[in-house]
């Protein structure tokens, strides 16, 4: 029963921090989606498994909640559990810790399991073996929802990159939180700290193709973002500044 | 004496791979500074020690060989050792091998240390104990050289971000290998192999500033780079495929 819930541990290395010293939004989804590929791993549903049943797992929505950023050279616990596995989507959930055992934040993950060949979601009932792993403990913050249309300025737009492609040939879901993060000033970031991140994916965009972000201030501290290319929506997210 | 050389193993993950599953020339440079992070940190000369002496290390040149680039789940052992110090650099070499001890690739990377506080270069025959840890043992590719001015197209242009600066407020050294290795196609980077990587570090860039990529096809398969703000040049490349 312990394997339900498992601890793996990151050193902050000093590319994955900003100008204050501070692990970026960018690095943190990075460390968390390894975190959540290692212990799908350790449940025997990693993504070589689902390479040989022509399967893959589809981040469809990711919420960080941070009371403090970690600094350069510290080391971080991640703890992930699988909260609840669906008929088309499984939970995971994330409580992050600091060396003096405190909680620096949390986070919560919803993916689905495509089919590659259809390129259509699979019924996760029917997979022997994963619902064994569903411990039903909530996470400590609130999943993340489904947020609306975003109507607003343009802020940046640009071509699609080598960089920026993974290897299901599409933008990388670390990038658009980077493009977004990109969205504010050093001197912002100096005065206010990113509360909650929160985002939707919903189509992939291709390489070569044109993307724009639009940023609307909904309230004070209180972004949404949209980011497509001519024809789609490809991500929407919300940064809640404090 | 066996502490001159050390070797530090890395696991390539997800978000260090390209379309390829192949780890990209930016994600080897970071592993590289990690590395040679880590071993300054074992030799004494870390930048936390440097911190405290208002110092820094300032990375000037940097050339990279690959024979083959690791893919993701692969594990690499990085052995480095610092082959001289002279009075204004120093020169520290990189030998990558796989999980079958056959040698990958190969690194070469010279660095001055600066004074924080005046910005200008240390004479390094007077840091006591350094000395001690040269070995004077070359590298197995020769040491980058110096790139002269590149005359050429302007291949893309824009604006630095938040995510582009370090710790120092300029733009990261790895962001520059990620800016020249986005110049290429994803049909290019299926076709060509990039064999050795090498680049001058010369001025900083700051927030905010439009930086300008130049590229030149000097030979077939023989690129240079140029980046540039609009009154100084930050780095120049060479980028050799096969």
């Amino acid at each position: 029963m312990e394997l339900k819930k498992r601890t793996y541990s990151y050193q902050i290395r000093p590319q994955m921090v900003d100008f204050q010293y501070r692990i970026t939004m960018a690095a943190l989804g990075s460390i968390l989606l390894t975190t959540a590929g290692y212990n799908a791993d350790d449940n025997g549903f990693g993504m070589r498994r689902l390479q040989e049943m022509d399967c893959a797992w589809v981040l469809s929505r990711l919420a960080i909640e941070m009371n403090r950023f970690p600094e350069q050279y510290e080391t971080i616990h991640v703890e992930t559990w699988i909260k609840e596995v669906g008929r088309l989507e499984t939970i995971r959930n994330f409580c992050i810790r600091d060396e003096k055992n405190e909680i620096i934040g949390n986070a919560c993950t919803v993916w689905a399991m495509i089919d590659m060949t259809t390129r259509r979601t699979k019924d996760l009932q029917s997979l022997v073996g994963i619902h064994e792993f569903a411990t039903g403990e909530v996470g400590l913050i609130e999943k993340p929802v489904k947020i609306g249309t975003v109507e607003g300025e343009e802020y940046d737009g640009f071509k699609v990159k080598y960089s920026d492609i993974d290897i299901n040939g599409h933008v990388n879901s670390i990038r658009y939180i980077q493009w977004i993060s990109d969205c504010f000033t050093l001197d912002f970031y100096r005065k206010c700290n990113v509360k909650r991140f929160e985002i939707n994916y919903a189509n992939e965009i291709l390489f070569d193709e044109f993307v724009e972000i639009v940023r609307y201030e909904q309230e004070p501290r209180d972004y949404r973002f949209e980011i497509r290319n001519e024809n789609k929506t490809a991500c929407r997210a919300r940064v809640l500044l404090v």
